[in-house]
């Protein structure tokens, strides 16, 4: 417990875990205030994700490398998943469906764009490996053709559209989840002396915890997630009408912000030290995580624990904001150098996506 | 005749030639029985398709480098020319179509994403000429843009909107043939040292026939296949709802396959020999010829031999299909480097939208 | 007054200025003649503009790097702008926006292919400042998705829709404002170094004008340059009807090639000289600097001028237009080399969309 408890002392984030059992405690104290719960909810997810996120890290260290690569590449975005779980369960496919593409959005240009303006603010001009992030842009590329496909293909909003885009949905959930495969056989045997630098990075940063806590961190901490996720899935639509948000902002944008906390953490702090590889690498590689490991694997489980089957088909919208994420993704990768500058502009793109989420009036949708 | 029988000796691609005789006594004999005439043409078009490439070749490597060059550029794809045509005479507009963006996307993502796997299945990393594909990949993207202004700036269903397509397809028609010779301009003569490489590989493989037996074998299978084409374009409607399938599936996937197979083993050779150069030209250059030279000579010879004009104006999904396998190509090309993995995902991309067609209801469209 | 009429015998271009006294006697004695009006006005404002930038140029270079590099990024379009604030006061939005999105995509297609081509017919590789060309795509693509989104997310045409097009369309202004002030920090100031090539090759051409004449032209030309305008917003829709001519086609090529005039004998004249950094400079800077900054004042000029406010949402024909451009942009300037063939495509894209715009009859918009 010892690595925990001076985890917790050293990382100001962690203290909101006070609000884990308050918000437990409160939801059965006053279940009807959901504007408060939802805040305290949001307050108890950050500092949890950040645990999670350091106890798969400290597994996959003591795993060894590739082991280890997997574990990150499959945990990695385990708040994302649980919290998305918690919306499948409830049929709340709507806020499901966008908090993928927001997370996807979120992570592809708030967290690289903030990467890019902090590490420039700092250093002049920033080199990065290259590779990891073609690797990562190619596979978001793909898994936007195939969010694309089913609504550019077929606009009717009929029975046989319905069932077409269901069975459609199954068979990309699978093609994705091989491509997702056959990239971590890529990168984690075939051809990883091409991705060395971002690996080696991400090892030597923290000290990693004893496998025992860090097992039983994840177990535990998930648990936790699980039962505060609950509490934010239920209170949300309430609070956003009484926050003034519209319900697309919430899913696009908090919910992304939240999920995503603890891996920001990391990327900021990384691209403030000159180290963008390892930036570049969590913000990418958590959005094409998400795209092309999360999405599908939640389209599956809809068949299982959903209320009915759930689509790969989206928002129209949401659609043309991650190929645009996708696009300037690849964009502004190809160089393998950043300034400030670059930065500004991914972040003005995220600012264009959220304010327009944030005036759209839902009929409208 | 005596390196005629030779090559049919040594290719057992060839040996489907027997199914010339077959399918055309069949079509006299029964015919009603149209899936097996279906099947029966495809297995006869393979064989004739390699001789018709082999023999442009023959003649191309007779006649010195610009006029060769310029031969295989015109004829190279004389099989889907001639199978359009079959199916422009019998005023099957949507299967002609159809057939330009399969055959389009297929060789862009097909012919390409299979060499770069079966090559990198081989070889750890392989490296192209930037220069071609980069010529070939801008060309395809004038094309695209060609085939998507139309629909994206008129979605009326009227009168006046079909009379405003036909018009601006005819001019569109010119204006892509001009930029077509001009590339033949650009890389046969002001700026051939760029395209070295690849011209010499393609040289070197394969003996050439006598001029003779080349430009007869020409003429002869060119007939062969005309007659063969037609039995194909009217048994393909009928065959393609008895094995199951959508008419676009078969339009676009089956058809481009057919035709295509001969430049299929020519590519995928020349991956395995890590001669990626004459793969990425096969596959590029042969999807370039296709958008900007076959598609508006078609449109150009409807107003002669059609029923009535054809218009350059597609189904929105074939466009965005076309779309993404040229912006796919512009991508995995920039860098004239490749593994395996390049090859997965551009894969994946065609399996997309293979399983998209093959799973849409035909009403949907 | 010496320079200014030595300027006047050197540029035969400037001879043209006899047709301003014309057109606005003309305009009294026969309001009527809308066509002969037309003609004159644009004879008119060709050498007005030049005139204008000529003496914005000589201010600048008298001011000193940083503020004269503002001075030419803010007046560098005073003839659009103009142009579009005496259409923006007779209400004509329809005009003010065709006028916009045809100016982007003149700068960027017309003006950066025709140099291509210009400068590839007498050298046969040149290279340019990839920087540049970078920063300046970079911002399009920017002003690009702010024009997208708006209609991406809400095609309804309610009430409550033209509101939040509205709203969104003041904010997405200041974000682009914020976006082009902070690309001037960048090139001006910070990262200074990486632009270094294209300042300087502007600065040796032609001798300054002494300040005094400098101003006062730039003064006395630019109320010119409004009378003139006056004229042809009043008398353009006229004449184009009675000159067979689209509405969307004078808006969108006319008036750009209009108002771009001057920036091509530059652009042109850098190119030939195997300067092509000026050239990419001047077209792609022009282009962004419309998008960036001449179009988000407008919007918020007519909450002043304007009958009414004006939004950003677009007609979607030129918003693709514009992302295509944009598009094109990007995949020409990543390599920093170029070809006349280079410009052949490129010039292509702009007459397969002056032939659309052309041919489109009004009532299919």
């Amino acid at each position: 417990m010892r690595p925990l408890l001076h985890e917790i002392r050293r990382n100001p984030l962690l203290w909101l875990l006070a609000f884990v059992p308050i918000v437990l405690a409160a939801e059965h104290l006053a279940p009807e205030a959901q504007t408060a719960l939802f805040v305290l909810s949001v307050l108890a997810i950050v500092p949890l994700a950040a645990l999670l996120s350091h106890a798969t890290e400290s597994v996959a260290a003591k795993t060894g490398d590739t082991v280890g690569g997997l574990l990150n590449a499959t945990l990695g975005n385990l708040t994302e998943l649980v919290i998305a779980l918690a919306a499948l369960r409830a049929g709340q496919y709507m806020l499901v469906k966008a908090s993928i593409a927001g997370a996807v959005v979120t992570n592809t240009l708030f967290m690289l764009g903030a990467s890019f303006l902090l590490g420039g603010l700092k250093h002049h001009v920033q080199e990065f490996n290259r590779a990891t992030a073609r690797i990562q842009a190619g596979l978001l590329f793909l898994a936007t053709v195939a969010l694309l496909i089913p609504s550019a293909v077929s606009q009717a909003d009929s029975a046989p559209a319905a069932a077409f885009a269901q069975k459609l949905s199954l068979g990309l959930s699978v093609l994705l989840i091989v491509a997702y495969a056959l990239g971590l056989v890529f990168t984690l045997k075939t051809h990883r002396e091409l991705f060395v630098s971002a690996a080696h990075a991400e090892g030597e940063d923290e000290a990693p915890w004893p496998l025992g806590l860090a097992l039983a961190t994840l177990a535990g901490v998930t648990v936790l997630v699980a039962l505060v996720s609950e509490v934010f899935v239920e209170s949300v639509q309430v609070a956003a009408v009484e926050l003034g948000m519209t319900p697309a902002f919430v899913g696009f944008i908090v919910v992304a912000l939240v999920g995503a906390a603890a891996e920001m953490a990391s990327a900021f702090s990384g691209a403030r030290k000159n180290r963008l590889d390892l930036s570049v690498g969590i913000a990418l590689g958590s959005a094409a995580q998400i795209a092309l490991f999360v999405a599908p694997v939640l389209v599956l489980l809809s068949y299982v624990i959903g209320p009915s089957p759930m689509s790969l088909q989206f928002w129209p919208g949401a659609v043309v904001m991650v190929l645009i994420a996708t696009i300037t993704a690849n964009l502004v990768t190809t160089g393998g150098r950043s300034t400030w500058f670059v930065g500004v502009v991914v972040l003005e793109v995220y600012f264009i996506f959220a304010m327009t989420l944030y005036l759209l009036p839902p009929g409208l949708r």
